[in-house]
């Protein structure tokens, strides 16, 4: 998987890569990250990205030629998306998450500020997403996050000690309590059907705490589970 | 305000406030940052801080004693909250942001891998926040987000050139479209409207923007507006 992203804080993104797993991919080749700065492609003397909106109103607004030229620079792999990161976009989910895994390069345009002129929009076509009814300085953000669950599904990121499987969602539901060592902790002790080894029970035990939490935290998420069940 | 920040990659967390507004946030004084990592007060020898789970399973589950031990460690604000970032959580959105921007202190657990052991929940008792149905590696991320969305509420972080007040949801509808120079770029023309200076005018061209936007985007927002207007 190739990720090329689009922003003006080139540092920020490249500095993602070197901790935990997305240190471990990019060093066994599994991704490959390449990072454009806009700045470096504007024709304004000044080198200037921004200006201020047409019609008034504050803030300032990325200009279309330097992120225009920045993404046509950009080697297109046959197998492509682009992703522009917005809170208009699309809510990032795990189903949006394993779309995208099918995917060998997604290319990511991060705005800033005031956001983008709509032009860019017009002229790349970019898929939009967000990833919440939120709002943030930049997309950097939410590039890293795309990049981050995109990576967990690609084969060989996640070590043997991890699993993508066990996830919270991975069934439709939040996550089990987990507990490790010690069993008596301040006196706080781990559940005796987890040490029992029986399996049948821990399972049900673990499934029953599943209901249990997404009935009680996700109510919607539990409600769209019982109705893909029946 | 004060953001405290458990993590095991501190230099990840700290190089975000090396840019745009998060640095100027912290140069002028208005957020401060104390990143705390749990692997430094870990009593074990080999300084763990992680375990295999009880009951079985694939991945490591974080230890309670490193991370009680580091959350304790922390000088608490009588204004503070604390907040660990995990798929059960609330769903972050702007009201939220609003009522975490209220605290003077937000420390926040970020787990990593298979996530916490759960007497950690049990002992600290923290806010669970989410930041969208999809999983990271790691709560490091979502932290940031956190802070980045808080910070933009705090007064003094946004300079003059950008305002939070005409952000995406700030009416809960959608940004309207903005432009800026060049006014033909490459064919494509900024609409007339904005350029003859009629602020009625160019109100109502946003306004209807926003609402077209919003009811094609997201219908489920552009519902709870008309709720909301009637």
């Amino acid at each position: 998987m190739r990720f090329d992203v689009l922003t003006l804080f080139p540092e920020f993104i490249s500095s993602y890569f070197d901790f935990s797993i997305m240190k471990r991919a990019k060093d066994e080749n599994i991704v490959e990250l390449n990072v454009v700065n806009p700045r470096d492609y504007t024709e304004n003397k000044h080198k200037k990205v921004d200006d201020t909106p047409y019609g008034g109103g504050a803030g300032m607004v990325l200009m279309p030629q330097p992120y225009v030229d920045a993404y046509n620079s950009i080697e297109k792999y046959d197998n492509s998306v682009t992703v522009m990161l917005s809170p208009q976009g699309e809510p990032l989910s795990e189903n949006l998450v394993l779309d995208l895994a099918r995917y060998s390069q997604i290319i990511m345009l991060c705005g800033h500020y005031e956001g983008f002129d709509e032009r860019i929009r017009d002229i790349i076509k970019p898929k939009e997403i967000s990833i919440g009814d939120f709002v943030l300085t930049g997309g950097e953000l939410p590039a890293l996050c795309l990049i981050d669950a995109v990576s967990r599904k690609i084969e060989g990121t996640l070590g043997k000690i991890e699993s993508a499987n066990e996830d919270s969602f991975s069934n439709g539901l939040l996550e089990y309590p987990q507990y490790t060592k010690p069993r008596n902790f301040r006196g706080y002790n781990v559940p005796e059907v987890l040490l029992n080894g029986n399996h049948k029970d821990i399972n049900e035990f673990r499934l029953n705490e599943q209901l249990k939490r997404t009935k009680e935290k996700r109510p919607d998420l539990y409600e769209k589970y019982l109705k893909e069940k029946s």
